[in-house]
C-alpha cells in the first residue's frame, strides 16, 4: 500500500492532476475572447468559449448530415472544444479581415505550443494532434468540424437579420467565397447555407455582389 | 436518381435538418443564463454555455481521474453538453438555495419535455435520455459528469479568492456537504478539492462553520 513504487504512482497521478488543473484555469479565459457574431437576439457579442459550445451541440446532432458517412464524433468533439483555445493568446480574427494570413497563423502556433505544454506532455501532444489536424483539414473530421465553424456563425448572422452583414458591408459573394469549406465537411449543411442566404437576399437583408 | 423514393428519402433528410437546426437555433439562448459563479478574474457571471464548453473541456482531461476505469468519455461529453439545457426554461438553479427541488424538478421534466422535442423523435429521446441519466447519477458517466459539474465552479471561486462564498457567506462545511457527488464521480478530485478548501480556510478566504 505505501511501498515506495505505489507512493510513485500516486505522486505522478498528483502531478499530473496539477498540469491538468492549470490547464483548465488557463483555458477560463476563452470566454473573455469577444468574436464579430453576436448571441440571437443580438444583445452582445458572443464569446469563444461558448461558441466552441454551440459547435459540440451541433456535432452531436449533426453529424449525420457530414459527407463522411463513418465519422467519429468523439473526435469531432475533441476539435471543436479546443479549436479556438490559441485565441487565449492571439485573439479572434474576422473571417472578412484583410489581416496577413501567415503572420496569424505564426502566433497561433506559438500560442499552441505554450497552451497544450501545461498539460502532461503525451497528452498535450494528442490535444494539440486534434487541434492540428482541425487546421490542416484533411480528415473526414476535420472538414466536419470545420464547416460546423463556418455555418455556425451564419445561421446565427441570418437569425440577427444579417445586422453583422450590413454593418461591415457584406455581401453574398464574399460569404459565399469565405465558406466554401462547409461543402468540404457537408454537401447538405451547404446548399442549406445557399438557401439561407438566397432568403436574406431576397429580404434585403444582405447585398448581393454587383461585380459578380 | 430523382426516382419516389429517393425524393423521399431527401425529403425527409431535408425535415430532419430543419428540426436539428430549430433545436441549434433554440438552444443558442443557454447562453444567456447566468450563474452565479464568476469566470476567472471575476468581472462577470459565467453563463451556463461557457459552463458547459469548461466542464467538456474538463472530461476530455480529467477523465483518467474518474472512480470507474472503463468510462465512455464520448458518453460524458454528451451529457455535459446538454446538461444545463433545461435553464432556457428554468433558470439556473443555485446550490445553496433554499429552493423547493421537488418543485424545481417538476419544471425541469417540463422544459426537458419542450426542448429535446424539437428534435426528430429518436435523436430527441436520445439526448433525452443522457439528460436523464445525468440528473439520476447513476451510471459511471453520469458520477464522473456530475462530479465536473461540481467541481468547476469550486476551483473557478477559489482562484477568484472565495468572493463569492463571502458574499453568500458559504462555510466550508456547507461547500464539503454540497459537494458529496464529486466523491462519487472521483475520490481523486475529491481530495483535491478538500485540500483546496482547506487552503481557502488557512487563508482566511472561506470560514469553516462554528457548528460542525
Amino acid at each position: 500500500m505505501s511501498n515506495p513504487e505505489s507512493r510513485t504512482v500516486a505522486e505522478e497521478l498528483q502531478r499530473r492532476l496539477e498540469q491538468q488543473l492549470a490547464f483548465v484555469l488557463e483555458v477560463d479565459r476563452l470566454k473573455q475572447i469577444q468574436r464579430r457574431t453576436e448571441i440571437i437576439g443580438g444583445a452582445r457579442a458572443e464569446n469563444s468559449a461558448e461558441h466552441s459550445w454551440h459547435l459540440a451541440v451541433m456535432a452531436l446532432v449533426l453529424a449525420e448530415h457530414a459527407n463522411h458517412d463513418d465519422l467519429d464524433v468523439r473526435k469531432v468533439l475533441g476539435m471543436v472544444l479546443v479549436h479556438d483555445l490559441v485565441e487565449i493568446d492571439v485573439g479572434d480574427t474576422f473571417l472578412y479581415d484583410g489581416a496577413e494570413r501567415a503572420e496569424v497563423q505564426a502566433r497561433e502556433q506559438r500560442a499552441a505550443d505554450r497552451i497544450f505544454s501545461l498539460l502532461p506532455t503525451a497528452q498535450g501532444r494528442a490535444l494539440r494532434g486534434l487541434w492540428d489536424e482541425f487546421e490542416q483539414g484533411g480528415s473526414a473530421e476535420a472538414c466536419f468540424a470545420r464547416a460546423l465553424d463556418r455555418f455556425q456563425p451564419l445561421i446565427l448572422n441570418y437569425a440577427n437579420k444579417g445586422a453583422l452583414w450590413q454593418r461591415y458591408a457584406i455581401t453574398r459573394q464574399q460569404i459565399e467565397d469565405g465558406n466554401i469549406h462547409i461543402r468540404e465537411g457537408s454537401d447538405r449543411l451547404w446548399e442549406h447555407a445557399k438557401a439561407v442566404l438566397s432568403q436574406a437576399v431576397a429580404s434585403g437583408l444582405l447585398a448581393d455582389d454587383p461585380s459578380a
